[in-house]
């Protein structure tokens, strides 16, 4: 696969706040190892700024950014310039193996073992792939899911947004042993511009990054989140409070170079 | 498919009741235009004959017994030597077809649209034999399942018995638009011998059993009730009152004649 | 409670129909005993009279109208003017309270049996003051369901709309073992006017009508449907083929003088 | 609270394993800051000791034993005398309390919003102390739960065993706004003895200790494991491979000094 060597990334969210309210934003990409980033983060309150407290993700060196505002015009905005280095896909570790094998909120793989027994076998990179080729055909691109629905509502609806597209398949997978986890990120070449979900899954001790919408290519795809499903990586969570309305969202994400193709029967990894 | 012209049926249900209750039972065959049978119905309560109130089930002339029962020693016992004459299958009618078009408890089959629709397709016989075949290869015949496992749960795990077969082939044709309904049946060579569940799906306007199990010979199993799913179905439904113990259960059914073979691929009817 | 003698009830519907297609309207109201009606139905085809079958519906002597058509725009229009005289509330039969006890797909009351156990007790009268005043506080209303929501996501959700009160009063107090029941009704007097949905709850043998809503009184409204839940009662089931669009819908319902008040405390029944 | 100043735990667990399997073990308590311990740990099979690799959990410093097992007789002993000190109660940090906000596996809280709304309010002690005294109220200790029941499940059945009193007074206060997890410990005077699963909820910045089932002294409670729910905390957890039994299971937890007695009213915490 063909690597470019990074991008620019921003968001913009603004709400307007009517009761004192804490919320967490995970909209900073992860940087570390072999990806760098030169970036600014800005949050005011009726254009002054208030600042964010960084909390650390509980995930793979993911930050989240806690804001207290009090009632006003609030604005976030990121922005970073991304470099990448050529990096060997990250291993997986006994912790995060164990964590990604456990069953959670949007992935209950617990209740899905004999579906997946079923339906899938032979080695670890067999099964990724039919899981993968077996979501991207059962499933139709429309809005029909909502905050509360799993991997099991969207198996049986047949339709569901990337959301849905990486809770199959992580759930799936994980249900068939393998362990699977989803990550946030940036998109190049998604359009609509949106944040986007995918999963990885853990191919012979290697993260391996599946996205069944094929919306844009894996080998762009920048790394805010990750976590064992939508529920850890939500770009935006209210922890207290509460009376808020979303006015604007917008985001970017560019590839330096051209956008790289993506052959869907190959193996990627996220760095 | 050969057609045996009968067979006898019993059964013996004992309970202890400790509270003033009332139940239903489901267990005298439906008889009427070609199925006749000589039956005797016994309900004793420490040994004195209490007897039963008979209240129509609410399809296809289906007989439900009321039992009232002060406490002590319930015994309900059923007996029936079953003829039947040939007639042509069964056709849909529009009120049943209607009924047997929405969703039911078990079988909810407004769920289970986009999956039908991913997995199923062609005409109605042919979407009636890839259910059947996708039901068999799937499940498991494990007692995984408990009173409230519906046929999604069932789905899922990858197992059941033969209630959970019948709601997934009901639940599956149902929501691939073929009508779709259950029927208890007097099942001669089942073993262990037990109450049976198998579906009916109509298909070119006649109603036809599927019992993906294949545990017994179709044309040979004798109706008792017909309904939606287990809800409408079940031997024995607890009305009122409650404090209850079944002490032993006992169940005969037998084909006149030699028990006949049965050719899973061949459509048959339940009389 | 004060009786209004009747009212006037009309309903139309309108759909562009792409491929052809069958329905069952469920728009007459249930006459018989106590009510009478001077009734008129139309269904055209691009302004041709297109005609409906009448198909008895399961339960209590209501009707469904199975409506076959070709592409082209289709529309619906019933109206009625209805006529009732004093009678006393109609008792519960056997066949209807045992159908009235099971539980059904918008009515799991199987899963909510120890819920409704430790919240509510005492005679079937108290069981059915409690939970209606139960759901009354217990919901906002607010159009936060869909056509798969059951009794126990509204439960956990604390809002949503008729339907999901009616299925909320009629799952509790089936579990709690009353035979329960939904009714769709004309509702003079509900603003915005639209098809209303109430529950209907055997006490005391008798069959009396609850609306936690709150929104119209009910002594005015008149039955068109009964049913487990809203799955019997859908004022229009798409049978085969699809491709459709409502384009219009417009309902109309009005007593005969005065609109009477309607005291919540106060039993009262749907003839 | 009175509190003593710790106490003794062992726990033995035997399988026979048939295939070649892995296991991760949470068997170890938590030590750190104010609690220590002198501890063993052997794993042998066929009585040869095979040793286990430490992992550390998601959560709170604790630990997971991983264990690589041929097919043979396995057999996992630990055993620990805790000493502990006194300390002020555990502060509830930015990234632990933005974890038990977020909705999991067995405590869907995203689904319960409007049932805790409707139900509890006022000050964070108060809802704690009426979801508490709800939670006693609604469930009866039974043991009608399995692996895949979660919270709402919980609630409509009325009735579960210690995990699912923990995770239905998690998922409701966690559903009204307070960060919310379980943790698994030794309950000294636990009868019959067995891992014990209690809540911790987050008030006034404090983590406080729930016990809904009243079993044991929350004083003499000893930490093992801390997590969102029960998917992260269970004592054992198949990684890959299968084909085991369990055969023996035995636990031991005895406080030093007397057992001492518990207040419900009191809040307390766990160390």
């Amino acid at each position: 696969m063909d690597t470019p060597d990074g991008g620019r990334v921003a968001c913009t969210l603004e709400y307007t706040v009517d009761t004192p309210s804490e919320f967490v934003f995970q909209i900073a990409v992860t940087t570390g190892r072999a990806v760098h980033a030169d970036e600014e983060l800005s949050v005011t309150r009726d254009g002054a700024e208030i600042g964010a407290e960084v909390v650390p993700a509980s995930h793979h060196g993911g930050r989240q950014h806690l804001v207290r505002a009090e009632p006003g015009a609030l604005r976030v905005h990121y922005a970073a310039a991304v470099r990448r280095e050529s990096a060997p896909p990250r291993r997986v570790s006994a912790p995060a193996r164990v964590q990604a094998l456990r069953p959670s909120r949007y992935c209950p793989s617990d209740r899905m073992g004999g579906f997946a027994a079923r339906m899938f076998g032979g080695t670890d990179a067999e099964i990724l792939r039919d899981v993968t080729d077996f979501v991207r055909g059962h499933l139709r691109y429309e809005p029909v899911s909502n905050a509360t629905t799993d991997a099991t509502d969207t198996l049986l609806a047949g339709a569901g947004v990337c959301r849905d597209y990486a809770h199959l398949v992580t759930a799936l997978t994980r249900a068939s042993g393998l362990p699977a986890r989803v990550a946030a990120v940036y998109a190049p070449g998604l359009s609509p511009m949106d944040f986007h979900l995918v999963s990885e899954v853990a191919v012979d001790g290697v993260w391996r990054i599946v996205d069944a919408t094929g919306l844009a290519p894996r080998a762009s795809m920048i790394r805010i989140a990750t976590g064992r499903d939508a529920a850890d990586v939500a770009f935006s969570t209210l922890l207290s409070g509460g009376g808020l309305t979303m006015t604007h969202m917008e985001i970017l994400a560019v590839a330096d170079g051209d956008l790289p193709g993506d052959d869907p029967q190959a193996q990627a990894s996220l760095r």
